[in-house]
């Protein structure tokens, strides 16, 4: 508590480019290294401020990541909107979401570092089992559909298993295809976990 | 070459078995630790057995991984296999040989660990592409659909993603399904991957 009201009263003139920079740095660093190996030290390099300051805006590693690897506000809003448009165009639109999301220079680094820390560290893996259970649950319960959470968790295991296969291990032909096939190819899938038929729990 | 000689021709009494608990100690470590983090000594300290035995028998990591993560030929078998059986229930069949393998100890730190390693280490990366291209690739061929190399990807994309999410970051609640109920859940899509109609490149 201490530390936010820091973050807000202590700001000298230059501080918010700072705390801007270290964001888009911590970002990078988190999708390039994973969780473990993005220290202050290479993200406060990467950003070219002393590693202290890092420390001083964000405390520990956790917060930082719970901070800067937040989905935009944006995102967040158009996600939960695909349930208001027609029923069955919402799994284009969601896979189109999440593409123009991994094409995305500023978003990238977020899902990708995401991903890449949330298989081996328990704080960034609580993170993604947020996300998923908040952010595509809410969606998936403004569809209505039956097993909106079992829903969810299968949406956000292909785009997963889609986001390390293209940009991370990079298996071909994924990794090489347009974002319009990828969203083809993927998009009756998506619309089929988001309001086809699944069995009863 | 002199290596594989060595390893054939230079056995004592007990080196066979020593050899089965450092791959199985190894498969362990690569699921529990990821690649990097996975080293002889921490190998050797889980089978029991000096490090050095562990290079002395596989030479390099590299090696050991390659080697000690290879799918069992029976899976490789199954798995191509499938596009033998009846076309509507292909893809019910290679959920059940997912979850098969996941599902039983001896295999699930195999596809664990490939998948914790990839999106950590170039070498694990590696690997798993050309499991994609040459066991899944041979079965979306045998299949006969278009596109067959896109279908691999997507399918593989999918396990993957599954099982990050039940087994790695244990979202709820695909974590706490039963084995059949995930099978009735991905096997439409896995159906659609194998056979449905893609789009042309």
């Amino acid at each position: 508590m201490s530390r936010a009201k820091d973050k807000r009263s202590g700001r000298r003139p230059g501080a918010s480019d700072s705390r801007g920079q270290i964001a888009v740095a911590a970002r990078e660093k988190f999708a390039e290294l994973g969780y473990e190996h993005a220290t202050f030290r290479a993200i406060g390099a990467a950003a070219g401020v002393d590693p202290a300051l890092v420390v001083h805006f964000y405390g520990s590693k956790q917060e930082l990541f719970r901070e800067v690897m937040q989905l935009p506000p944006d995102v967040s809003d158009a996600l939960v909107r695909i349930a208001d448009g027609p029923r069955e165009e919402m799994g284009r639109r969601l896979a189109e979401l999440v593409l123009a999301s991994l094409e995305n220079p500023a978003t990238r680094p977020i899902v990708l570092g995401r991903i890449r820390s949330a298989s081996s560290h328990p704080d960034a893996a609580a993170l993604v089992r947020e996300t998923v259970t908040r952010d595509l649950s809410a969606l998936t319960r403004a569809v209505g559909s039956n097993r909106p959470d079992a829903r969810a968790v299968l949406i956000g295991a292909h785009v997963v298993g889609i986001a390390l296969a293209r940009y991370v291990v990079q298996v071909e032909p994924l990794a090489s295809l347009g974002t319009d096939d990828v969203i083809d190819l993927i998009a009756p899938t998506v619309q089929f976990y988001l309001a086809g038929p699944l069995p009863p729990e």
